[in-house]
């Protein structure tokens, strides 16, 4: 670890991931802490908004945001643990110029760390002077996990922050439902649905896809097909009833007629439910971390 | 176009408008491709909470910052039209020291490019190497605007974007309306409810209007003047019923009591509904897009 | 005042705090300006979410802020007084290495200024070139105090700025209630409940108050002690139930069962009523500036 290069000081981006919120002054804390240590850092605040404490869900807007990010350094937050023996980490990614995920070892970084090449290395945050006094357990963004990152990135190298941690301990979430069922049909969690009620699923289009054998890797879905979709287990939400509704495959919004239906590949590389003007996550009354399912090949559809 | 000076290295500010909310990251992803390519520009948020796909919205909200944007680039994007064939452009003003707005070719920037002098020059943006790869066809706003954008922070020349348009072809909204009725009356769109509830109305005040024969221009509105209001047309509401309230013209939200409805010039030099420490758009139950009249010489009022 | 010394030009950080909402393009309009005159200063938005025009909040917001703060210029707008004779003024700290505040003199500033010291010295910001022009009256955050911010972060003296104002006529709140009982239960006001649900009280830990024979003090509550919680009075709510809970002394979230109320010094020092994972200010039915009384040694508990 101690042999880890860091971003040269200078070139290093801090980005932010969080669930807390605009309204209570915690991400205003987090710029005061790094901007103290680190005042020209540029900062970019990637999103906020996550749900409370859904570690998930944060974890799959981190792995988003991954091939956009830039150089430096992320700090990610999202900690029902906080207080427990939940450990703080720093992590290494392999590829993307060695960007440093700093966060808690909950599941949360790793999706977006491996999308960057894998860690090449961790360190355990251990108090080696740079921890922020603080009166209560309860925030360490802003007593821990920013300070670190403001070392990070102003030269420091990941040895410095604490006791290297074997990158294969990590805490890792369960990935996201995608798989091909017996019948031919595409069964696939909803990731994501965003503010325009797009429906993101799992399942990753095989243009982009670096294994085009994976789910819709044989090409099942062509523009203009007719496909059945079918959200036949609310998880979260207990709804009783299935919902089936007939989608058109397209490859922009703009193919779509008003109140129709598509499948299209969204700006992220995934297969997703759209409507054109509308929210097709009303339209087929599903949420996030729903399992949906897509059938081609329809008689008469 | 290529003779146009775009504004120096260095000296630029990236200013960013969109509907694309806070809580999906697509702000983040914003910020990241430019501080990849522009680490230290300075970056503007000026709002991103437009109403979805609502471009006449945004191109008042725009229209509102005109006045007062730190000199630079302007990314403006709310773009129902994504996907289809309208244009992505970079238009450059007359006046406002040369700033540049990049955007969808729908309306959204020619309010605030024809209050910064008109626009002085206009390319539409073609991918000569610049634009990100993206696996689908939906986020404009990170790969080809983002871009756009940090290139001429950086220094580029318009003409490196793409081809000479014509400003004359860009495509123009409908002016919010604003017309002096036969009998006196004042007929204006209400062109934003602010958060405090506030209702601005199309009608600019003679004092900061550069017509002064224009509504309001006759000086009709004298402060202690009571003012019939009706809202006769609730457009996007489809309420049957209409509402007519008495108000005052005054000077500052001071001058009125609790509960009175003031008219006054707003600070954008716009006439504005007011309540003193309430919403006056409840009060009125009105909404963007609605119409209203203002009637003095009122008979005992 | 001529002879206090600003911070240094190019250390300088701006610092924000409004009810202005992210909406509106309010804080977009405060970071234009802001970059006009200053385009190098860091910004830092603290919070633009304080409830709309609710000054003892945003007071409070900005009290918590204060330990943290960059070094540098404050400016903070909660100002439903805009418009009528309220002063704007320019507060310097005797501590936290001289930063400057900058509002509306109406109570906003001083508890975060007492923080850091007290007022060194004060300014009654008057036109001296450096107000924006305004067509109304009612933006004195855009054309007032950015445009006297950005002057003092660029190093002008607070003289620069208008005339010498005493500190002690400086508007100030009442200070939250916070006192001990003749029974030795603790009666304490909330002073926030954040976006997770935990509600802050004005009581002080003694460990981290400068005064331990204060509220707390006497080191009443100790790890397990067993706390009947009374929320006796709902000032703001009319509520006319009263609501009693048990809770227990903890010094982690993760000390809490499901569903136990826990009350522990949170991360700003103050006593705080949580749930772990759930919302104690449901659980209570409490918002802020509801009064709570804290009773230990309770028989059986």
């Amino acid at each position: 670890m101690a042999a880890t290069a860091s971003p040269a000081p200078g070139s290093a981006v801090i980005s932010l991931l969080t669930d807390y919120g605009l309204a209570d002054g915690f991400v205003g804390a987090l710029h005061s802490v790094l901007r103290r240590a680190a005042p020209s850092v540029p900062i970019v605040d990637l999103t906020h908004d996550v749900a409370r404490q859904d570690v998930r869900a944060g974890s799959l807007a981190l792995l988003r945001a991954a091939p956009y990010l830039a150089p430096g350094v992320v700090v990610a937050v999202v900690d029902p643990g906080v207080g427990t023996s939940r450990r703080g980490v720093a992590v290494k990614t392999a590829g993307g110029n060695g960007m440093v995920f700093i966060g808690p070892d909950n599941g949360l970084l790793l999706p977006a760390v491996d999308a960057l090449g894998g860690a090449e290395g961790c360190t355990q945050l251990e108090d080696r002077g740079y921890f922020l006094p603080a009166p209560g357990p309860t925030f360490a963004g802003r007593d821990i996990f920013a300070p670190a990152a403001a070392l990070v990135a102003m030269g420091a190298a990941l040895a410095e922050l604490g006791s290297p941690a074997g990158p294969e301990t990590l805490v890792r979430l369960q990935a996201p439902a995608c798989s091909r069922l017996e019948d031919g049909s595409l069964e696939a969690e909803v990731t994501w649905v965003d503010r325009f009620g797009n429906v993101q699923l799992a399942a990753e289009a095989p243009e982009v896809s670096a294994n085009p054998a994976g789910a819709g890797g044989d090409g099942a879905f062509k523009a203009g097909d007719r496909v059945l979709v079918h959200a036949h287990r609310a998880k979260r939400h207990g709804r009783g009833t299935a919902v089936s509704r007939d989608a058109r495959v397209a490859t922009a919004f703009a193919d779509l007629a008003a109140g129709e239906l598509g499948l299209l590949v969204d700006s992220y590389g995934h297969f997703a439910l759209v409507q054109n003007g509308a929210s097709a996550a009303e339209f087929l009354d599903v949420a996030e971390g729903d399992l949906l399912t897509l059938r081609t090949g329809l008689a008469g559809a």
